[in-house]
């Protein structure tokens, strides 16, 4: 049976102003209930963590994921689906690591560490030499550091509220660090891993280029290898990585539309990204995008709204290790001629929704922030300029507006990147309250949004 | 090191209007950042959860809880602790609980079932009858349950946003469900748990009081009997319950005060319930309310704050079970002329907070509203009246404001009453978040709140 928006379309199309906001709020009564009573974001979850695992790009889990994502498109009520090639980078970590501290006494200690993306193979014994930065490495000399492996122990700042900025702002410990570590002539490179939380799991991530092994400790590692060097310990580290560069192969960003019933050449985009890194199940980053995505397709559908415009759904390729779907589709796009009224990403997690961030023209921008009071029965309460997303940021122009879902990310972090971002780590409701803001968002742009002049 | 607030008290005491506000703000910034970086609640928690364990109102566990409570918040920098007596009931599950299904074809199979608060032990069998809720019960003839076991199976509502709301509809099943089926002749009665999680733990919780046997199903095994009965199966249900009534005793509520330096008489009381459930922990519900309200004082002592009224932490027990640890409080409150300016509790779990929701009269609520742009870079945006708590309740009169902790509660009610409401379940920013929350209102009202005439 379809649950249907037809009985107060015609309210919506024919009554201005506070008609017009009053019929929005029953649309999106009926948006937040179809998904939290019938919604399949949540088991769309379960099967693309569970029965296809991880996704990192160039694996055969990915394209596992790609095609599962083409069919199930379809079944949840795209009027088409379809592939776009894309190329993207083949590395992959190999069977085991870990890495071995030998103390001069002969005692031994293995520990957790994952390698960073791209890193190379190796089996090497160095002396490890501490720093508390980023910008204390740029300040040490090449003399001090040659033949060493360099441990950059940064952890990120808690008392900022927003985890992301924490993050944002700790970043060039993962992504800079190792080649200026390199370039200082160590032999190798340890970082602390980019979390706010005090456990066991070592982070991976995405850095620079290097030909130094380089990979993470997990806080709680990071914290015992500290007190080691404090204590004046003598030994050496050993990295056991397994990791091969396969250079680059062709997979897929995978769209699924429903073509709009009056303008179908305007074009309202929705995604997450599809790959994920290769340690956990990349539930949270970003299993949750693309399953919220396709969320909002099956409840239009269900809902049995017709489109003015084009809602396409895109499960990026690669967003974790290059861009290479996004930067792909942007270009498609504009080869292709899409004029691109709006698009917007979910990839801060299946937690609460609590607003959106947007780039966007002022006009779009004024007239988006009247939407706000829409939302906050559904606690959303933040619409502000700011980040979109990795995977949208190319379509960036004149005209388009981008939006990211913001969500509450104190938890984000401690999954992010780890073999704890896993099915069991996303909450239903929180999962279905974000797909349901996104479709709603998708409602009111196709509803009220139109070109530019 | 002491992290003072000194250097900006001189401020906030001598420049009004927007120099105050501005003031306020960096007092609020320096609040979250030392619960951030120094708290020490989520420590406190897991304490309580792991080397004590849950504190069901009567128990030795509840009794190890209020001697270390006491302790603590002479630890963390209240002036004086002491107990308050309060007599509670003590009721205990007994070492087992389940049910068996008896099959007539000779198959047997064991679902796990939780007793009910102040059941009574049983080994009967019966016939299951099941009806849809209370109000399908209320209308139902007393020759149809004579000598049945009636099963109420009705799921909260997803369809709330606020799953407090879904909580508080859908209650009845267990609070008057049982006593009902009594006295339509039941012999005993099986409720479905109130949680819109769809797994396999049973919610305890209290009911008024029967003498027939009562119990919960999870949501999983309500599904999974109700296919039994849908599927005509013959069948009879066998309890397996231990309960002991073991009459009432006296225990305390833990009380921990930082004097008024300038208005001792008038007190801000904030607090959380100490005893818990007798399965799981008794994490979020609510040793996260009484290690939040803890981490108040040491905040306020560590930043060198001296109040000018009296903060008063209250610790409750029992609050499950009747509410006497609440009720005695405002009792004795009124025997000693104590002059609650506002009280705070926080009994919804250690969520990332929202906001607060308050019963306060108007002037104060008036006032109060002012200071919600204080709280929103901190998440919080929704300061509104409703329900305060069910300890801090009874102390409503015509001067105080009582104010509940608002936290994001999707979460919730899959712990809630559970042995799965452990401390891994809480994440230490969201709960140091909520503890930073607490700890700002109580500044304000400290800083801003004076008798009404």
């Amino acid at each position: 049976m379809k649950r249907t928006l037809a009985p107060f379309l015609f309210w919506i199309l024919s009554v201005p102003c506070l008609g017009q906001m009053t019929n929005d709020t029953v649309a999106l009564a009926k948006i937040y209930e179809e998904v939290l009573l019938h919604g399949t974001c949540h088991q769309d979850l379960r099967h693309l963590c569970k029965n296809i695992g991880h996704r990192v790009a160039g694996s055969a889990s990915a394209q596992k994921a790609i095609e599962w994502g083409k069919q199930r498109l379809l079944e949840l009520g795209a009027d088409t689906s379809y592939l776009m090639p894309v190329e993207v980078p083949k590395w992959s970590r190999g069977k085991t690591e870990y890495g071995t501290i030998h103390f001069k006494n002969g005692e031994q200690v293995q520990i957790p560490i994952a390698a960073l993306g791209g890193s190379v193979a190796s089996s090497l014994r160095g002396q490890v030499l501490m720093v508390s930065s980023v910008s204390a490495l740029e300040k040490m000399d090449t003399k001090e550091l040659a033949g060493k492996i360099v441990f950059i122990n940064k952890p990120l700042d808690a008392a900022l509220i927003n985890t992301g900025a924490a993050y944002g702002n700790g970043g060039e410990t993962r992504w800079r660090g190792p080649k200026l570590a390199e370039s200082k002539g160590a032999i190798g490179c340890l970082t602390r891993s980019l979390t706010l939380a005090d456990d066991q799991f070592p982070h991976t991530g995405a850095m620079e280029a290097t030909g130094i092994p380089a990979a993470a400790l997990s806080a709680y590692h990071s914290q015992w290898l500290s007190d080691q060097i404090k204590d004046e310990k003598d030994f050496v580290f050993e990295y056991h990585l397994e990791c091969e560069n396969g250079g680059r192969i062709t997979q897929a960003n995978v769209i699924g539309e429903i073509k709009g019933s009056v303008y179908p050449n305007e074009i309202i985009t929705i995604g997450g990204h599809l790959d994920s890194w290769d340690i956990g199940e990349g539930a949270h980053d970003d299993g949750t995008g693309c399953v919220q995505s396709m969320e909002v397709i099956r409840t239009l559908k269900a809902l049995g709204y017709q489109p003015k415009r084009t809602i396409r759904v895109v499960l990026f390729i690669n967003e974790e290790f290059g861009n290479d779907g996004g930067i792909t589709y942007a270009k498609k796009s504009v080869e292709n001629g899409d004029r691109h009224l709006a698009a917007i990403e979910s990839d801060g997690g299946g937690f609460s929704p609590r607003g959106f961030s947007t780039q966007a023209p002022d006009l779009r921008y004024e007239q988006w922030l009247k939407w706000l009071p829409l939302f906050e029965p559904y606690n959303l309460h933040t619409f502000k300029r700011g980040w979109s997303g990795v995977d949208i940021g190319p379509l960036k122009n004149d005209e388009v507006a981008l939006f990211a879902l913001n969500v509450d990310n104190q938890r984000y972090f401690d999954y992010h990147h780890t073999a704890n971002d896993v099915f069991e780590n996303v909450n239903k409701r929180e999962l279905q309250l974000g797909a349901a803001s996104m479709a709603s968002l998708v409602y009111l742009i196709d509803q009220h949004f139109s070109p530019l002049p």
